[in-house]
C-alpha cells in the first residue's frame, strides 16, 4: 500500500468511528417514493414546457456550449436566459454560470481584493464561504442575522472597499435575513451586499421574484443578486444580476466564469422555460407556502420563510431514525447533522413541493408526523 | 454615482486603456460560420446518438438532478457514466462533477491540508491554480515541464504529503506532459500526481482514451485523473477518475463536490452516449492527428499533441487581425494574448474538429493559411 493509500484509509476510518462516513445512494427511473429533500421546489424539472424547452434545445444547438463563453460558448439562448432573468429579478443585467458555485466565486473574486473587507453571515452557504477564502481579501464572520455586527465590521472597515454577504433565505433553517436592514448598513457604509436568492427565487413574492425585489430593492445600487437555475426553476446553473457594469467586469474578471465551458443548451433553455412560467404566472408559490405552513403545524416547528422546513430533532441518533422511517413509509426527506449544520443541531430538513398531488401530500404530512413524533421522544 | 459604480468604471477605463477589455458575442441559432475555436474536437455535441441520449434523460428524468448528490440528486445515470468512463480512462472508479472547475478544485482541495505542498506546472489551467489558493496547502509552482524543477521541489517537501498538478495536453500552447517520467518522479518521492485530461480524454491514444491509460499509466496508485465531459464529450461536466477510496474520499471530503446540485441529466446522458461511441471505436481521434497534422504544416508550426494547435504571432495586434480575417472568410479560432497566454507570446488557437466534412475543412485550411501569411509579416 502506498502511501498515499495508506492516508486515505485512515481518513475513512477516522469518519467511520466519528459515524460521519456518507455514501451516494442512486435514484432509480421511475422510483415511486415521495421526494421532500430536493430543492425542484415547483416541480419544474417535469413540466412538460421546460423538458419541452430542453428537448428543443438539445435539437437546435447541441449538447454542449462547446467553449468558454468568451471563446465561443456564449448563444443567444443564455443571453435571452440573462436579459429575462435579470429582468424578473429586477436587476438591469445577468451572467449565467455553469453552477451556483461558480456565480458565488465569480461575485465574489471578481468584487474584492487585497484591498477588500468580506463581511460574511456565519450561516451562509459553502460556496459563498469558498468563495471568500478563493478572495485574496480579509474576511470577518458576523453572527446569524445579526445587524449590529456586520455593521460595527464595517466600521473597522478602514477604507477598504466591503463586500458583506448573505442569503435570502437560508439553505439548512430555512429563515430569512432581514434585507432591508442589511441594505441600509451597507449604504450607510459604502459597502455592496451580496444575496444569494438560491432558495429566495421562484419561493419568495407573490411571482416568485425572490426577496430582492419583492422587498423593494430592485436595482439598488448596493446590492448584487446571485442565483441558482438547479432548484426552483428545475434545472442546473447559477447565475449573477446586477448593473450592467458589474456584469461586463464579471466578464472580464471572474476566473470562475472565464475559464469554464459554457452552461449547456438543455439547461440554459429549461430554466428560461421555468422563468416564463413564473412571470407569466402560470405557476407560483403560493401552493408552497399553504403547504409549508399546513407541514410546519402538524410539526409543531415554526413556518419557513420558503420552502425549506427545519424540524429540530434532539440528537443525530433520532434525526437519523426519523429520516428512515419516513423513508421505509416512502418518503424521503434531508437529515443534517454536525458538521453539516451551522448551529450544531441535527435536524430534519423538509423541502414542500407544489409536484405532489393532494392525496400524495396528504399521505406524506401523516408519515413524517409520525415518523418526527416517534422519534423525538 | 456610488463609490462601488466609480470603482467598476474606473477598472473598465484600466482595461480600456490596456487594450483589454472583452465582451461576449452571441452565436445564432443556425450559424455558418466554421468554428475552429471550441473545443467539440469530435463533433459529438451535434452527434444524432448523443443528442437522442440527452432528449431522452431529460424524458425520463427530468431537466435537473434537483438536489446535491448526497442528498438526492444521484441517479442510476450518474453512476452508469462514472463506472463507464473510469474504466475506460483506466482507473477504478470516478465521480462526475458539474464542471471541470469543480473537478479540480474537488480533487486538489479534498486531498490537502495545511501539512501538504502542492508542485503545480506553470501552464497549468486556471482551475488548477484556484483550485491551489483555495486549499490550505503550500504551493510551489515550477517552470514548464521541467522534471528536475519537480524533483527538486518534491524533495523540499520535508514529510508534508506532496500534490504534483499537471496536464497531459495543455489547453493553450497544445503540448504533451512527459507522463511518465513525472510519474516516476512522484512515485520515487510518495507524491500523487493529478493529471488533467481536459485536453487528452478523446484526442489521445488510439481510442481517445487518454494519456495515462495509453501511457500505461493505467490504474498507477500515484496517480489521479481528472477530466472534462465539456470537451470531446460534446456535453457538460468534469469528473475525477482514480481508486474507490479516493472516490469516497471526494463523496465525504470535497466542498465543491458535496455543496452543489448533481449534473443535470441531458449532459449526464450526453456524455455517456459520446463515451460508448468512443469505446466502441464508432469514433475515434485519427482523423483530428491527421488534420492537425496537415494545418500544422501548412501554417509552419509545429505539430500539436492534441487537438489544439498553437500559431504564434509577432503581436497581440497581429493575432488580432488574423482572427478577424479569418472571421470575415467565415472561419472562427481562438485569439490569445496577455494575460491570457501562459508564455506571454500572442498567438491563434485553432482546434482540429471532424465534425466537419472535407470540403469545408480544405476551405478552412485555406482561409487559414492566407490570414496568417498575411499578419504574420
Amino acid at each position: 500500500m502506498t502511501a498515499w493509500a495508506g492516508w486515505l484509509a485512515e481518513q475513512r476510518a477516522a469518519r467511520e468511528a466519528a459515524g460521519l462516513q456518507r455514501g451516494l445512494r442512486p435514484r432509480q427511473a421511475g422510483d415511486e417514493t415521495i421526494d421532500l429533500a430536493s430543492n425542484d421546489y415547483l416541480g419544474l424539472s417535469n413540466h412538460p414546457d421546460v423538458c419541452r424547452a430542453a428537448t428543443d434545445a438539445v435539437l437546435t444547438w447541441g449538447t454542449g456550449a462547446g467553449a468558454s463563453r468568451l471563446v465561443t460558448g456564449t448563444t443567444t439562448l443564455h443571453t435571452d436566459l440573462e436579459r429575462e432573468l435579470s429582468a424578473f429579478i429586477g436587476q438591469e443585467a445577468g451572467l449565467a454560470c455553469s453552477t451556483g458555485y461558480h456565480a458565488n466565486l465569480s461575485a465574489v473574486t471578481a468584487l474584492t481584493d487585497r484591498n477588500s473587507l468580506i463581511v460574511s453571515d456565519e450561516h451562509v452557504h459553502a460556496s459563498l464561504i469558498d468563495a471568500a477564502r478563493l478572495s485574496k481579501a480579509a474576511v470577518t464572520v458576523t453572527a446569524h442575522n445579526d445587524i449590529a455586527a456586520v455593521r460595527d465590521a464595517l466600521a473597522d472597515a478602514g477604507g477598504r472597499r466591503a463586500v458583506v454577504l448573505t442569503e435570502s433565505v437560508f439553505s439548512v433553517l430555512g429563515d430569512a435575513a432581514p434585507l432591508p436592514d442589511l441594505v441600509d448598513v451597507c449604504t450607510a457604509a459604502g459597502a455592496l451586499l451580496v444575496v444569494d436568492e438560491a432558495h429566495g427565487l421562484g419561493v419568495v413574492g407573490e411571482d416568485g421574484c425572490g426577496a430582492v425585489r419583492a422587498g423593494g430593492l430592485a436595482a439598488h445600487p448596493n446590492v448584487v443578486v446571485t442565483a441558482t437555475l438547479s432548484k426552483s426553476l428545475g434545472a442546473m446553473g447559477g447565475a449573477v444580476l446586477g448593473s450592467a457594469e458589474l456584469v461586463d467586469h464579471l466578464v472580464n474578471r471572474a476566473r470562475p466564469f472565464i475559464f469554464d465551458t459554457g452552461l449547456a443548451p438543455a439547461p440554459t433553455a429549461a430554466a428560461l422555460a421555468a422563468l416564463r412560467l413564473l412571470r407569466e404566472r402560470r405557476i407560483g408559490p403560493a401552493r408552497i407556502h399553504r403547504r409549508g405552513a399546513e407541514l410546519a403545524e402538524r410539526l409543531g416547528v415554526p413556518c419557513s420563510a420558503g420552502a425549506v422546513l427545519s424540524v429540530p430533532m434532539p440528537s443525530p441518533q433520532a434525526a437519523l431514525a426519523a429520516q428512515a422511517h419516513a423513508l421505509d413509509a416512502g418518503v424521503r426527506v434531508g437529515c443534517f447533522r454536525p458538521p453539516s449544520v451551522p448551529d450544531g443541531v441535527s435536524r430534519l430538513r423538509i423541502t414542500t413541493h407544489i409536484g405532489l398531488d393532494d392525496e400524495r401530500w396528504a399521505h406524506a404530512l401523516d408519515v413524517l408526523t409520525t415518523a418526527v413524533q416517534r422519534c423525538r421522544t
